[in-house]
């Protein structure tokens, strides 16, 4: 083990961090030593710490942790498990095909969480502001429809009437709020988008899993674009379990289709190139 | 919603999996629905169930929640911190600056705990073929050592002369062995190699972090390359705090160094292309 | 090889395409017998053949080549390039090392080119709208400094006070100009831009390798989106040569920093978990 | 632009390289001012330039065009080419769409090639050592049949019967070697080899692309493990070419196969938590 240099390497400020504190034999993550954290705080309390500095009560834990395991999963329709599973047949180890999955995760597949969050915390500002709930989502829908919006994010499905993971979560933040862990501000806000969505479109249009992890990360105080990040931990684990899966078995090389299915060629017919070229 | 096809489409062999089963208003992950899940099994609990297939106890899955604490960070020494902190400042999501740094938890970056597990694995094979602990750890370092193995993985640390985190993990262990969670056997190896080492290289080198998740996951029974994707799953907390905490800078393409530092050429003087090329 | 199903399957039309037609003994891009292209048409013509659809002239394609060649690195400065670095040194692949560095090349790190192009774009639309170069280029800049922009994309560089590949690419485009292979209005546009940067800001901020390429770029009729993947092909040269350097030498798990040097922690002190916790 | 440090700061050795120095206003690549490279060396010769440290000649770099074009696409039965097409679709930077699809061109994906100059070192080594063609071909293909080998890297093809690339590539390398360009000894290697596996299976198993380009690649004398490089940088512009027109279609979020021919779970049947869990 290196000496530490005389003074303050100039390397230092380049990579300064608050996260993390390293010395030899010594690990402390946002002050706390680690053999401390250890076995006395839950993997998603521990989550939390690195992520926003201190530590959660285990009540605000749990909310998390339910959050994540919400949505570890929604089959190889998605294309970053179509493409997890692809990529564990093509010789690359478990990260890389994790990776090139994670990395599709994107603002149209990973974003729409995300945008939920921000779309309550408008509405949460404007509340703020003192606008009553019902008028403060309803100025917040009509801004985003006269805007062109055409899907309310976290709202609507186009597999499942009713996404199961939704009501089940929501009823977590309600039990939470009746605890004193959490205001139950933004189911509020959630149920109120709702409502004001079936006004305007004339049927309901239900919360989905991108919403209703939405009011979760909402009430636990996460800025919208950290919760992408949140959700890439959280779909890693399907990730992770289809490459696994699929590396299980004896085909290599997967593409999306059986091999004889694909003849699917709509650009010109053959043309050659002529002589003076 | 289309309807399902008549019969059974083709495309679904091609895609069928075990791990969760989708219809309209329906999630069921390894055959539970996942209403019955949220807020009842724990984040490492769900985690488990997907990758294994089946509930652990709880406490299995406090267990694997402690090891998979443990190893969030280790801080932008690790070329993979380093690459989340850059990434994050090249213009890309937040799920593409973590794939960046995901995918390179390769072989020798990520591989260790991995190692670790199979080589704990060989020599609880020779014990079931009835050789005691220390002979059989004894028979499997000296193979090692035969072969040309220098480092024993999940032993020993470049920077940590003791590695913190290790003794602690062990510590859990052995409660949970004592509890009758787990056999200990696993812990028994660990040690049994530390003891091995010792007398073979004439000094302690101690149980690193890797060895210590090795113990765990050996005892929970993963087979030794899934447990990369653990690692995978747990380092991801630490590339996702770091690439956040960089990306709320105001820097922008942070490279390695600061710019005014590198100079470092070190190929041919000057050439000129000749008149004739 | 299995026969072709009856009529069409579905999945054809899911994976359709207008770039290359397989039949077992035959591969067709965009039309053409690939035997008939190969040793017939330069890299950089198959290049635009695969993007275009289209084969251009001998002439076109060295300017293509020109632009691709000019970026082909700039150094381990750049992220992506320390990214590769440290990469190679991890246990993956190449084609890992290669895909973790080129995923930065987003917005702010491979953006610019594309910038410079559309910026490029809206002098020339303003020219077909008929006005004359100087005073389209001014109004374009005066909307963009009026809408807060600060760095006009294309020109200066915190590195080069003038970057060394961009006369010589502007001597090019000025040579396909006087061969009629290009009609030098994107050449005008830029160098009318660089003379209104001038005026406005006191000093001149020259036309960089982004701005240069967009040239060339703009010239050859490239829409601005696809021309960073035009600069991920050029950088993925430097990105494939400096991985290999790096994954010459024994080196392991390299870090950002010899690892002495980085003990650069800024967060809170030493705290411990309380009894209660 | 800040000055350079006084006497050589430390982080220079850590990032020393051989490819490029730079300096304020200089860019040289392997020596050469880059405004010498740029409009006088072909594309494929800067890729040379870059990789082996001197240029080729022209004819040299030729060759490798046509090696590094032949292999540009092979449609999206490939996982590259899918995977590059449904990323394209999930909100993420066209960098990021070909990152994800170039990570898995690993061992089984874009290995053969690798493996097929290895392969031919082999032979050529044994040749070196004075062994006669038919038998070094012979003696290296009977060592790889007995280790249990099934399919020699750059032989057959799952698809096509004759794959219209190799003899195309082949004849341009029997040109070289005519010109004096190349010396044609890895294109006896590779017809020599196909004779002995057809004497040893009973079946003309033709030369495929991966053993074509190996054939280019060993007369210009690439290291085996770099050649899967170049087949990145070959590859990627099918990458683009495919992530391009799918990203320029309306579809967002494209999964494997239309939604609702996905239902193929094979997993347990519904199961409850028991009330004790």
């Amino acid at each position: 083990m290196a000496e530490k240099p005389e003074g303050r390497a100039r390397g230092e400020e380049w990579w300064s961090t608050e996260i993390i504190e390293m010395r030899p034999g010594l690990i402390r993550l946002r002050g706390y030593p680690i053999e401390d954290l250890i076995g006395r705080v839950s993997f998603p309390a521990m989550i939390w710490l690195m992520l926003c500095g201190d530590l959660p009560s285990e009540q605000e834990a749990a909310l998390l942790g339910a959050a994540l395991g919400a949505a570890v999963d929604h089959g190889p329709q998605a294309p970053s498990i179509a493409i997890a599973r692809m990529a564990a047949t093509c010789g690359v180890g478990i990260n890389s095909a994790m990776a090139s999955a994670i990395n599709v995760l994107g603002d149209v597949h990973g974003g729409a969480g995300e945008g939920a969050v921000a779309f309550y915390g408008e509405v949460a500002a404007a509340m703020d502001g003192s606008l009553p709930l019902e008028e403060a989502a309803a100025a917040q829908l009509d801004r985003f429809l006269a805007e062109g919006g055409a899907f309310v994010p976290g709202f609507g499905h186009r597999f499942h009437p009713i996404d199961p993971r939704a009501p089940r979560l929501l009823g977590l933040v309600r039990d939470a709020a009746a605890a004193g862990t959490v205001s139950g501000r933004f189911a509020d806000i959630a149920e109120a988008l709702e409502r004001g969505i079936a006004a305007r479109k004339g049927k309901r249009i239900p919360l989905n899993i991108d919403g209703a992890t939405a009011v979760i990360y909402g009430e636990l105080g996460f800025p919208p674009p950290l919760t992408r990040g949140l959700f890439v931990l959280s779909r890693s684990v399907g990730i992770l379990a289809h490459a696994w899966e699929q590396g299980q078995r004896a085909e290599r090389n997967k593409g999306p289709l059986p091999r004889e299915w694909l003849w699917a060629y709509e650009g010109p017919s053959e043309r050659r190139l002529g002589n003076a070229e």
